[in-house]
């Protein structure tokens, strides 16, 4: 597993900074070499005199960033201009609000798989707005998998379909994606957005919280398709919740989390630099492989909790023999600079995510640890 | 004007550091210590090997942070148990819709004071909620001045009294209080919070951006009253806009925006160091001094836009003879490292913004920049 050197993301720390290895499923590590940039230029922002935190939005320098953000993200996801890109605050919880207060028209119904807690929060929110059904759901099996394309049930003039990609808290995420045809499909990316290549093109609407693949906690992108946006309802809509205000002013309607999207444009240039989202996925599958090889190694040891073909590459979930080894695995890990291991209170057990900062050096040792604890325990 | 020893903010930048006099409107100038612990802890946050920017909302250091700017925020207001402190994304014009929402019950009737764009604004949401008057307005005179209080006008039985301290964009800002009894009185704070003492035990509800006085842009802080929380009305809002929800969960409902709420922390104390409000009210008042003494001293040159009794300590706004003479100001000024003071494209001229992190010392030398100026043109 000598594999520390072949990591194409992983920077060395310079001499005398601690950093851990950050396990933690969102806020989550960022790129090193991130944030020695945002360090850096923090009191003197490109020569303007001021900080990044005290530029005005209206300011070309606040333009800059915005605009290139903006072309970035179309650029790596491979989106035409039919595609507009925005970043509000209120995280991906806003979003399952807006989206039906948008698109859930009356006499409409919306459709939704639901897959785990934060699919069936977006539920809830939807049902507020008017009819829902679920589509899907593995909820009977204490979401332990992703329910296979021939289980997807939609009426065929449904307003949308929304899935969830990646489950943050149960450790599964969509291996296979529906073809929806006139039916707009909507999803929350929230926890592996930008970790793999998709063909984007087919959704209609994409919403992601920063702060487990591309930033900081603060920021939501929201990339939506103009056949979808112009379709939205806004009768006596709050003007905050509406997306064509968003679109329209891009991102400009009130103060946008300023520094939350300078951090997000610094990590999707570091993506490309590194060689797009083709490259984040080779590294991606490279690390899941890390852990899951021990998995399947000591399978009575380490427990996946999750379905086989279901499995998580952000987040992933597995038991230990006792409650009391998995403390002793979170603690003696810790001690051993891997932080941020202990599973979801509604799962127990450990949970290890991998979002894209974090290098494949991390996976390789955390296994080793596996591999260590394994044998002394 | 041999004042900038006594100006108890000032830091003196680091050698070689270039730092402009920013008068921006928001986001705006903070202050340099803080910028500067916010560099130096950038990497490696107390020693846990991990950025705030990739702490987790959960994670003991967050709890601290949070605690600590709940707490430190009812110190410097001088509030009991009886209020709440939260922090929320999606800026004031979220709060615009949220009032209303929670407190705009149906039967009942809101009454607001129009003294600017953004009560304008605050207006037109919560006209999408129910009943709405206006109880008093400066529109008819171009938003030049403060109602006076026997000018305002609500029913006895209103659902709350909505007014906005400070006028951004028209600089104007209230100079006295209505006294509502039992009507709540809720207050749009956002360009004047923290700036001075006030009685803050008279609101039942303050909401404020923080990019203007206490942060960057990216958090909102809500003040909130437990007997106005009380009477919420929640059936079938989206969850993150019920305030009650965040108030339960201590703002951690969902993934709040860390690093700015981190960095609020750290100017509520900052300005608890330098004395608290009464300081900061002496300091803000030397400050707008400075500035229209020149407007009082040249007032062919130096035009003030609003009346005396409603001058803006915060946005200090005037006209001078020609939009070239204007021009040329906002040019020369910027030449010599004064930046962001071109009007809102509402009003025209000149805007001064002087908030809280703006030292004595940078008002001071544009007003000595004002007087060569005058002398020159």
């Amino acid at each position: 597993m000598a594999l520390t050197q072949s990591n194409p993301t992983a920077g060395p720390a310079p001499a005398g900074l601690k950093r851990v290895f950050n396990f933690n499923p969102g806020p989550a590590v960022l790129p090193l070499e991130v944030l020695q940039t945002v360090q850096a230029e923090l009191l003197n922002y490109r020569n303007t005199g001021m900080s990044v935190l005290e530029i005005s939005h209206r300011s070309p320098e606040y333009d800059d960033i915005n605009n290139s953000v903006t072309a970035l993200m179309k650029e790596l996801m491979g989106l035409g201009d039919n595609y507009k890109v925005i970043f509000i605050g209120g995280g991906a919880s806003t979003q399952f609000s807006m989206v039906p207060m948008n698109f859930l028209h009356s006499g409409k119904t919306a459709a939704y798989t639901d897959t785990g807690s934060w699919a069936a929060k977006a539920i809830k929110e939807a049902q507020k707005c008017g009819n829902v059904v679920v589509a899907a759901s593995s909820k009977g099996s204490k979401y332990d998998h992703i329910p296979k394309l021939d289980e997807i049930k939609y009426p065929a003039d449904a307003a949308y379909l929304h899935i969830t990609t990646n489950n943050t808290i149960y450790g599964t995420q969509m291996h296979w994606f529906p073809e929806t045809g006139n039916v707009p499909l909507v999803a929350d990316m929230s926890s592996d957005f930008l970790s793999r290549k998709l063909d984007f093109t087919k959704y209609s609407l994409i919403y992601a919280g920063a702060q487990k693949n591309i930033g900081p906690a603060g920021a939501t992108a929201v990339i939506i398709r103009d056949d979808l946006l112009a379709t939205a309802q806004e009768e006596n809509l709050p003007t905050m919740l509406k997306y064509r205000i968003h679109v329209e002013k891009e991102s400009l309607y009130n103060t946008p989390p300023v520094f939350a999207v300078y951090i997000v444009k610094l990590v999707l240039e570091w993506i490309k630099k590194n060689g797009g989202l083709a490259a984040v996925e080779k590294t991606n599958f490279a690390k899941k492989e890390r852990i899951y090889q021990m998995v399947d190694l000591y399978p009575d040891f380490y427990r996946g909790t999750v379905n086989g073909d279901s499995r998580s590459w952000m987040n992933l979930t597995f038991r230990l023999p006792s409650e009391e080894l998995e403390k002793k695995f979170v603690s003696e890990a810790k001690a051993a600079g891997f932080i941020g291991l202990k599973g979801h209170r509604d799962v127990g057990g450990i949970r290890v995510s991998l979002y894209n900062a974090m290098t494949l050096d991390g996976a390789t040792q955390l296994a080793e640890f596996m591999e260590r604890f394994k044998r002394a325990n």
